[in-house]
């Protein structure tokens, strides 16, 4: 197969807050070659993604990723590593690089295991698939009450496990921040797995994050997910140093591999979370996954978009047994609900698992494509090098 | 002071090849603020980098780098400071924002020393500032005979010290790489400094780089610059313990003051190479430059554009007496020649140093903007969010 055409479809809601809700838009992608088509998703600013797919080449280091996805050969996994590498080195300097590229990874994907009739996990040479227990991820509420609220609206929805993130954690005193921890331990239960996500609030501050440790202790959180910006490793490895029953967790912000292994090697943390969306795709995720193993570190897939993201997001793990906890969007927006035609629901015993189906597994709904696109349009020296393509399945 | 605007100009050469040439196109930034107006330079792809500017917000922490920056009060280096933060903490998942931001970041520079009447480098606190050998930065030739040959004509300028990079640099055997080593050598004499570039070719592969280990130290190169990825601190590392006489450079692909940190705490580079247009703008290159003298580490600029580039990436470690080797764009193509009115020309004893005057000194050639601009477009939604502005000095 060769690779035939490669498109994007920005949605959107209508209305976008300031929330760090990651489901409010999304970046569809399309690729056909062979004959056959697969989608992606980018989890990453739409328009800043798509001109990194069209922009003019500044020179042989810069150019765009279009220049190394085009018409290139598609018959294995080799070929995705291939398009891969290339992307890494022609698109150097292209910063938003790695972004646009991982949806369009996923799509490759997607395509081959529809080529072979096989679930992309068995393309990754797991010979099975282990159900994984989702945890809701919700936001902190404004105050404990409401995500004590929240919690039990989780719980009620029959969720073993939750994570809150955001919110106002890190914003007031350390006793406000505690009491949203119990909150949340009060309504799961003695039972439930409690995760708790600060969004690198505390930037590289180990000692104001250390504040929030005696009670995330108390309340048994399992992890603390990204206390500090991503690059942070050394803030990352001494906060990590002062946890007792509570380990750190992060990776989401990777966009390569290297990133999460120094997170892993340098930050000690205990998850490593790696969007699919973000880190160029199914294949450097997987090459984390089989690092975490070796390192005794778990691996987490982070996903607040689509359940096409989540199928994605599912694969670099799903053949790991022991790595069992994964995140899954409790209460994403309508566009990212209504995006795909099916979804990974729970099972009986409340578990997730990769589709056992063709590639992705996952269908695209095209009325929730029209419903939501927004169209963009990208002029440059008087051509046109994007302009929203039209959907059809 | 107030930030009133910002605005993007694309500038580019008629015909821009694959060549490692960064010197094709320039993105430069205007900023306008209390009446004053300032300049600076992205070294980036310029449609990412504006679009990462104008973009739509996807979610809090996957906002435009605009909403950071307008409006902001700019009375102090602490404000750069502040409006930088925020452009990483709003920005977290726009992963184009560090370069977007980066010449607005100079650019800010240049407004606060306009305002005080003082060049940037006193801002930055150093009393003084030293001038730098600069040495001609240039691509290897196809053969070695090439090398040869614009070797000796950087000499014929006066050159004391000579980099080249890229080309077929390994890409064929070690012998072939030797002959250019060898070669260059031969043309600048015993006393030439002679630095040598592979821009990443080996990707993260320590075996295939060292085989150009001799070969380098035979010729007597005082550093290998960029072996392998950015990322790949750990094949850095490894490469460092076999060098004999020769250290590792690098560091222009850090798009933060962490990534260049664990270049050298990890990677063990001898010398970081800082692109004020890619690392953020100037601020956190001179928290690189001040953990290089912590570490015993030489600060290098990465500068492959104009003199407005130039101007910017001296600043930071222009008070650093001892770190005294600056990269000098020697054969630039004719827009980053006539992008700036004013000049950073070699002094009599060949030196180079940060302009004595109140910001960054240099000056914008209308003309220059007006010849090279090429014009760019961008609707969102039916809305133009991007339309090229006139040029006005």
């Amino acid at each position: 197969m060769k690779i035939d055409s490669v498109d994007f479809f920005y949605l959107s809601m209508p209305e976008v807050t300031l929330e760090a809700d990651g489901s409010q838009d999304a970046l569809l992608v399309r690729v056909a070659a062979g004959g056959l088509v697969g989608y992606g998703e980018c989890e990453a600013a739409p328009l800043p993604s798509i001109a990194a797919f069209v922009c003019p080449m500044s020179h042989g280091a810069c150019q765009p990723v279009s220049a190394s996805v085009m018409g290139h050969t598609l018959n294995g996994p080799e070929d995705i590593a291939a398009i891969a590498a290339d992307v890494a080195y022609n698109s150097m300097d292209v910063l938003q690089a790695a972004h646009t590229f991982s949806g369009i990874e996923m799509a490759l994907w997607d395509i081959l295991g529809k080529a072979r009739g096989e679930p992309v996990w068995k393309l990754l040479a797991y010979k099975a698939s282990y159900p994984k227990t989702p945890y809701a991820s919700l936001l902190f509420g404004d105050d404990a009450q409401q995500t004590l609220s929240r919690a039990r609206q989780a719980m009620r929805e029959g969720f073993k496990a939750v994570k809150f993130g955001w919110g106002p954690i890190g914003r007031g005193t350390p006793k406000q921040d505690a009491d949203h921890f119990l909150a949340a331990r009060e309504a799961i239960g003695a039972d439930g797995i409690l995760l708790v996500d600060v969004g690198q609030i505390f930037i590289a501050d180990v000692e104001r994050a250390a504040l929030r440790l005696d009670a995330l202790q108390a309340a048994r959180a399992m992890w603390l997910e990204e206390p500090f910006h991503a690059d942070a490793l050394e803030a990352y490895g001494a906060l990590a140093q002062r946890c007792t029953g509570l380990k750190l967790a992060g990776g989401e912000g990777a966009h390569n591999a290297y990133m999460a292994r120094h997170l892993i090697d340098y930050g000690k943390v205990g998850f490593v979370q790696i969007d699919c969306g973000r880190i160029g795709g199914i294949g450097p995720a997987k090459q984390v996954a089989d690092y975490a193993v070796e390192r005794g570190v778990t691996y987490v897939n982070h996903t607040f978009t689509s359940h096409l993201a989540l199928s994605a997001s599912l694969q670099p793990f799903a053949g790991l047994k022991d790595h069992a906890i994964c995140e899954y969007p409790a209460a994403p927006k309508a566009l990212a609900v209504q995006l795909t035609g099916n979804h990974l629901e729970r099972d009986a015993s409340g578990e997730v698992n990769a589709p056992d189906a063709p590639g992705l597994g996952i269908t695209i709904n095209a009325q929730a494509v029209q419903r939501y696109r927004v169209d963009i349009e990208i002029r440059v020296g008087g051509k046109t090098l994007y302009t929203s393509p039209q959907f059809r399945v």
